[in-house]
């Protein structure tokens, strides 16, 4: 007879123990298919475990199939179980879609500077200004959801977003970013990556050019390439994409660029230049999507009004993010979207994703309709403007004359290229050694060779920090 | 010269709204290309508007280049101002992807009750209980992070989930699903919706068959025709998923199941029948998804062990979902994946999402952790059971010989197989009429004609509004 057992300090109830050891005994064949069990009463009686416990592990081992019982004659073992085979030789190995296999071999995970180590002066590119985000408000904004409007939380939210957010966005991207738009051109989505995924989905085929600037974005090069574009990379001067430098036989139908602050180099298109990119959307029926991914963080004067406003024919898709001026761990992002792609934007998101979470968004309309968003925006541009010119300062002290760059105008990185030749992997190795980690310009550049170039984000150190990371850099600098 | 004026109601800063009007009449014409604006000091002086003012507002019509200015001789309009086309008549309309146009030709956002009017009585799948939700712990757990542990908020959290939820996810499956992983196995996603959506992509070729359950979920459907897969139907018994139907010829690289409890006709696949699923998966190199929607939801005997459990070679995919047990607003769900799939699903999350928000996911870990989660769903089983009771004795006593339905053993609707001859859209209205929101059938099953059928979700009603709405329906359902 199996010895069944109950470990008083096992978390698992004591009928689940006496579960898994039959079942265990079942599936390892000490009980053979067809063999009777004992009653209830006896196994209870047997193995001193109340008899409550034996008949609800038996009644689940039923319900599963393990076992049956037979009225009048007892419990047996299922006899129609199959012999359980061994572990198989064969494991599972996926044989990925050709999209499975671009996903690995775009994958640039590890680059993202992942590795364990942690440094001691950390330049990485996006991190937000935690500490100064008032979580009194947060939480305060938060709990007023958590107890009063249970109905918002038991319920599946709209794929298009939370209203009263797409409402509270529309109102200030009229206000502060010159976009035109109505609630119902706004959609939330988790990110940019998301909108760029859908966006690409609905609009590029295999083999479709693609416009980008370079240096640009790599997370989107990465998904136009998951997309099989064809990317065509203008390489930026200071003032962005170069739209008369566009092939004139492009036949890309879709632009993207960042109008308002270049990534990552830095530049505002002037407005003639966007006039020009307009029209040449217009001509070849294509879409500009602009991500204004750091336009609030403008430093000197108002933030620049958004290409968006200009579009007079729905061709252009604005992108924003949560994430610089709250906390990237928010995981919300928007868009505004010409009415004609909004409603097959809506329904993919709705197939692919449901919605985001309707509880944050909540928060976050609040914090944008009663001003806190907006209030601590113009407090972060005085905090960072601050590490900015601790920035420019070491810059200037430490690497003058090796190095050009932009004016940081807007954001929270600075893209240095090297007046010399630079071996960059060779210097981020070098940096390392002396406890900085920076990153390496060449993934944001199409260009081969690419340009030597480093990109240092600031936004997650202080400004001593700064001045020491900048000088450690500047030592590991070959001349 | 122009009339500017500051309106002391805008919100807008005075400097905003000089812009503002400057820029309408450069865009309108009223300035043009190349005509000289009033110094700073004088414009100040004829609008009575401070100095400080009218230049910063030059300063960014300078930025975005609707202006120049040229030194010791003033401030122009852009000479190269393009000119300013008139809104454009051809309007912009996307031509989209094939995947785009099945997206619009899929979509059944409409099907799904979002119609203005509210009835009385929304026997709506998939609402939780949120009113019983417990959220003074919730509170006390998402302030926790709110303010100790900035480092995480200012971060991007890892694409695969935040390590301590995994963890806590994989120690209650091992204790409450019988599902063997580690915290490694475990990928944290926005829902089934995105766990689908990715696995499709990484897994179906266009034109590849997929055998679902009939009746079945049919936002999976809709993903798995969305990516263009032949859907391989085979009509349900009482024990699921009919695996010695599958036909001889199938080629089927993956199945989707609902083995804990099938979706939406009810019953549970016995063990005999979950090893054939797996001995026909390993023969046909196939994966198998297995839907625990809601697993941990049922009313008698413990929950049933999962079929991921019982997998030898990494060939079950498990998903399951925080919406039932928690709240859907929460927006997440989670994977089990076969080590070899675990890599390129994390990397393709990356590239589309990035992952979900960090504060919830540590709130939701600590949620399961410290035992809030266990104790939640038992007080849940025991309230829902008591809404069960309430729908069995209304079906029971109104609707008695004229429907047939399998025993709701676990979660939150049923589904009602009418005896007769039943024209269900027309039910849907008659019940409508009386204040009574139910929902057809067909959507979920891919039988045609459909057999005909009535989908009652309880989560969301009292035992009185289950009585009542049952009443009415009966009321509406023909002879």
């Amino acid at each position: 007879m199996l010895r069944i057992t109950i470990d008083n300090a096992d978390p698992d109830p004591a009928y689940q123990q006496v579960y898994r050891q039959l079942r265990k005994a079942i599936l390892g064949g000490e009980l053979s298919p067809g063999s009777r069990l004992p009653s209830s009463r006896l196994a209870a009686r047997e193995s001193a475990i109340a008899r409550v416990t034996i008949v609800r592990a038996y009644e689940q081992l039923i319900a599963e199939g393990f076992i049956e019982s037979q009225v009048g004659a007892g419990t047996f073992v299922a006899a129609q179980l199959p012999k359980i085979e061994e572990p198989a030789q064969k494991a599972y190995h996926p044989v990925l879609t050709t999209w499975g296999q671009r996903v690995i071999s775009i994958n640039h995970t590890g680059e993202r500077g992942a590795d364990s180590t942690r440094p001691e002066i950390d330049f990485g590119f996006g991190r937000s200004f935690a500490e100064k985000f008032p979580y009194d408000i947060w939480r305060r904004l938060l709990g007023r959801y958590l107890s009063t409007d249970d109905a918002m939380l038991s319920r599946y939210g709209s794929a298009a977003g939370y209203y009263p957010l797409r409402q509270a966005v529309a109102d200030y991207l009229i206000r502060a970013r010159g976009v035109r738009c109505t609630p119902d051109d706004v959609v939330i989505v988790s990110g940019a990556q998301q909108a760029i995924d859908i966006l690409s989905r609905l609009l590029l085929n295999p083999g479709d050019e693609v416009v980008v600037e370079t240096p640009g974005y790599r997370d989107a090069f990465a998904l136009f390439r998951l997309h099989q574009a064809k990317l065509v990379g203008l390489p930026v001067d200071n003032q962005g994409l170069p739209v008369d430098r566009i092939p004139k036989n492009c036949r890309a139908r879709l632009v993207f660029a960042t109008p308002s602050h270049q990534f990552p180099k830095g530049g505002t298109m002037p407005l003639a230049r966007r006039l020009a990119l307009l029209a040449w959307a217009r001509e070849h029926e294509a879409v500009v999507i602009e991500d204004d991914y750091d336009g609030d963080l403008r430093y000197e004067g108002g933030s620049l009004a958004a290409l968006e406003g200009l579009d007079e024919d729905g061709r252009v898709v604005y992108l924003g993010t949560f994430s610089k001026v709250l906390f990237p761990a928010l995981r919300l992002g928007y868009l505004v979207l010409p009415r004609a792609l909004a409603v097959p934007f809506v329904q993919a998101k709705e197939l692919v994703d449901r919605g985001a979470p309707t509880l944050t968004q909540a928060a976050v309309a609040d914090f944008l309709a009663e001003g806190h968003f907006e209030r601590h925006l113009r407090h972060l541009r005085h905090l960072y403007g601050e590490k900015r010119a601790a920035l420019a300062a070491a810059l200037d002290e430490y690497l003058g004359g090796r190095v050009r760059y932009s004016p940081v105008a807007a954001g929270l990185h600075v893209m240095l290229y090297a007046n010399t030749h630079l071996d960059e992997a060779r210097l981020v190795r070098d940096a390392a050694a002396r406890g900085v980690r920076v990153y390496a310009g060449a993934p944001y550049h199409l260009e081969r060779p690419a340009p030597p170039s480093i990109l240092l984000g600031f936004s997650g150190l202080n400004e001593d920090e700064i001045a020491e990371g900048v000088y450690r850099l500047a030592a590991a600098w070959p001349d």
